[in-house]
């Protein structure tokens, strides 16, 4: 058996899941690689902390040059995290012919073109099917199994942390405040949760799924975003009476070869696919033209699940007997494709208002949304005999545009005390 | 751009969704293979057949010679179905040097070991995706995504007449009779509908699945086998009344090497993964020692989805430039495993009797179950001031042998008037 030697950049959550993998896994990863793999370095901060594995001491070096500069080895694994250095080293491991894994999201969502450049350039593999959605193979899905279709739409919920406070809210009515501090002390997020609860890491990973999918380059910035901060205890109370599930989405749609980008909290049916996708798992729909609809449902992140895709893409760079396939890094056609202006998207929408109990308030209301093109699908008005009452609607499919008109009418009414809550509703298609 | 001439053995359902990928997205294909695509022969019956599609007839033939004998073809795609002649013909191709793509459960599940060896032989590639539930990529997700893992456990439903038939039970009330008919109406079902409704087409399935998956060869007729045409309306009754959904499943698990291999009428709980998956669909979760939980879900038949897999197989072939990848043709250990004996596979059962309602009924066959060493999750008991009451137990997880003797036992007791049906019960497992 031939036998070929790997460095690891970083050896936190996902490089101990990856070194646990190559041991536990060491015979069948041998078989199907051809190679016996030996980790010959492993980059750290500090070569004396406890890290609750085995790992000998000789290989972990704190000089990455101890890594660029040695010839042996052939495929740097970047598990670093962060856009610098980790975007250098890898620039610095293809420059001295070496093929790179990587995990990391950020930097493959902003640095894209310098680093497929340097792939070109230098002839390399750069594999990274661990930058989105852990432990899920969506982008081999992608790059490798729907090949013979036109990619149409994707769906999905790709933030496990969000996810894990939606079900909490949903399945045992904790509130939005609970359920992020719970969270916390699972170690599911952060101290600073901004960049999960507003939707970053999910519009990051979106752009990345994009920019393959659909051929094209996305910036993160051209991502309509929003996160679920306004949910309420009230919205998913309203949400399981009409059977649904609110559920943090990332959408991307091919209207006529122009893309809709979006990412928002939205109740979608009890009977949805990715309806029951709970507590951490993340689950992508893609809906290609040939294929259908195909979803995958797996676990987005956890050491063994990202190490799971990480040491996948290392057994693929070897299979290909570490040469690179013509094919796979041939120069693609960038398509450059329009935003679609959020004005001009099609949705369901639930609006939440609270109105004052008066007579003819619910004929005023739904006159507003009549007037502006919208039909009504469900209503409820829940007056307890208090001044107030609130007022729940489900839309029919309409414009954005025509929602933020009704909106704008409705909060100058003297009846209206406050739009709660306004959240996109998605409908089951294609079944 | 390379030219590459193909031939397809068959013009079916499944052929003609082959031919309409091809031109429907013949630009975005052929960027991607790197080859343009000519089918330049298709073996039919009969040349003159309307079969609404634009195939130019000079490009059919009724003599798979013009096929086998044209140097020029360098693919050949098996998509007509059935073992003789099929699997001839994609001996003799090989013999001929033909990469094979192939959509035929039968023909793999049976003479895997024949056709495998002329694989090997002949230096050639052999694919074939769209065998197992049509346009999910389960294969490539086995052979190519999931590589860094051992894989523990799949279950699946791969069957989309038996889902449609359960899921009208289910969500309409529908009996099994009207169920199976609207299903042959509607060209789900065969007029002879055994293969599907017994289970047969599961078997097959997840012995592929299973020879793939656990490097081992899977006699169809090791694997249990149950079908669904003993479900009735009161069985599905209950599972609602208990929070269950009940799929035709197909099991796969490694203990400790040896293999659990089943396919029978199972209850899961609503918010299973597999809960969800309804009609036609189709949906294999597969548990992996380093990525978990993981589900595809997706349309296991029609044109274009099993088309969706045998052109990405094409596709496949061409990037690789017709050449074979020594690390994917390689010999495979191929491991030798006992099939556990059903008396010693564990699950909760369901079971639903009919008694006579008399004082004691209850507690004497509770007792029974307790003799067995069976514990028991929840009792429905419905009397309606009959003669006859109905009486339904889930059980904690149990041996299947302790259930055999209990059931024999209570078919003893003078109370007892009918053991109306055993159901086995999925819990929720890793969540």
């Amino acid at each position: 058996m031939k036998n070929v030697k790997i460095a690891l950049l970083g050896l936190g959550n996902v490089g101990r899941g990856v070194w646990k993998i190559l041991n536990t896994n060491k015979e069948e990863i041998r078989q199907r690689a051809g190679y016996d793999i030996e980790v010959s370095k492993i980059l750290v901060r500090d070569v004396n902390k406890d890290r609750g594995i085995n790992v000998p001491k000789g290989i972990l070096t704190t000089n990455p040059d101890d890594i660029f500069e040695d010839d042996s080895i052939q495929i740097v694994v970047e598990i670093m995290g962060g856009i610098e250095p980790a975007k250098d080293y890898m620039i610095k491991a293809m420059e001295k012919k070496k093929h790179v894994v990587t995990a990391n999201k950020f930097a493959i969502a902003t640095c894209a073109e310098e680093l497929f450049s340097v792939v070109k350039k230098e002839g390399v593999m750069f594999k990274y099917e661990a930058s989105v959605a852990g432990g899920i193979p969506i982008i081999n899905q992608i790059n490798d199994s729907l090949t013979a279709n036109k990619i149409k739409e994707m769906i999905g919920i790709i933030n496990g942390t969000t996810n894990y406070i939606l079900t909490k809210m949903h399945l045992e009515g904790t509130s939005f405040d609970d359920a992020l501090k719970e969270a916390q002390e699972k170690g599911y997020a952060e101290a600073d949760p901004t960049s999960d609860v507003e939707g970053y890491d999910v519009a990051y990973k979106l752009a990345i799924l994009t920019s393959l999918a659909f051929e094209t380059k996305i910036d993160v910035n051209q991502i309509y975003r929003e996160g679920i901060r306004n949910i309420t205890s009230m919205d998913i109370k309203y949400a399981k009476e009409l059977g649904y599930v609110i559920k943090l989405l990332a959408f991307v749609k091919d209207i006529d070869g122009n893309l809709e980008l979006r990412v928002h909290p939205t109740m979608i049916p009890e009977r949805h696919p990715l309806a029951n996708v709970n507590d951490s798992f993340n689950a992508i729909l893609v809906r290609g033209n040939a294929v259908g609809d195909l979803m995958m449902y797996g676990r987005g992140a956890g050491d063994l699940p990202t190490g799971s895709a990480v040491v996948g893409d290392i057994i693929a760079i070897l299979r290909n007997g570490l040469s690179v396939n013509p094919q796979e890094n041939r120069d693609e056609n960038v398509i450059v494709r329009d935003i679609n202006d959020m004005e001009n998207t099609k949705s369901r929408y639930y609006i939440r208002a609270t109105v004052k109990d008066v007579p003819g308030v619910l004929a005023e209301m739904a006159s507003i949304l009549g007037k502006n093109d919208i039909s009504v699908l469900s209503v409820i008005q829940k007056g307890k005999g208090k001044e107030n009452v609130g007022l729940v609607f489900i839309t029919h499919e309409t414009l954005e545009g025509n929602i933020n008109r009704a909106i704008e009418e409705m909060k100058k009414s003297p009846t209206v005390e406050e739009i709660d809550n306004i959240i996109r509703v998605e409908k089951i298609k294609n079944q």
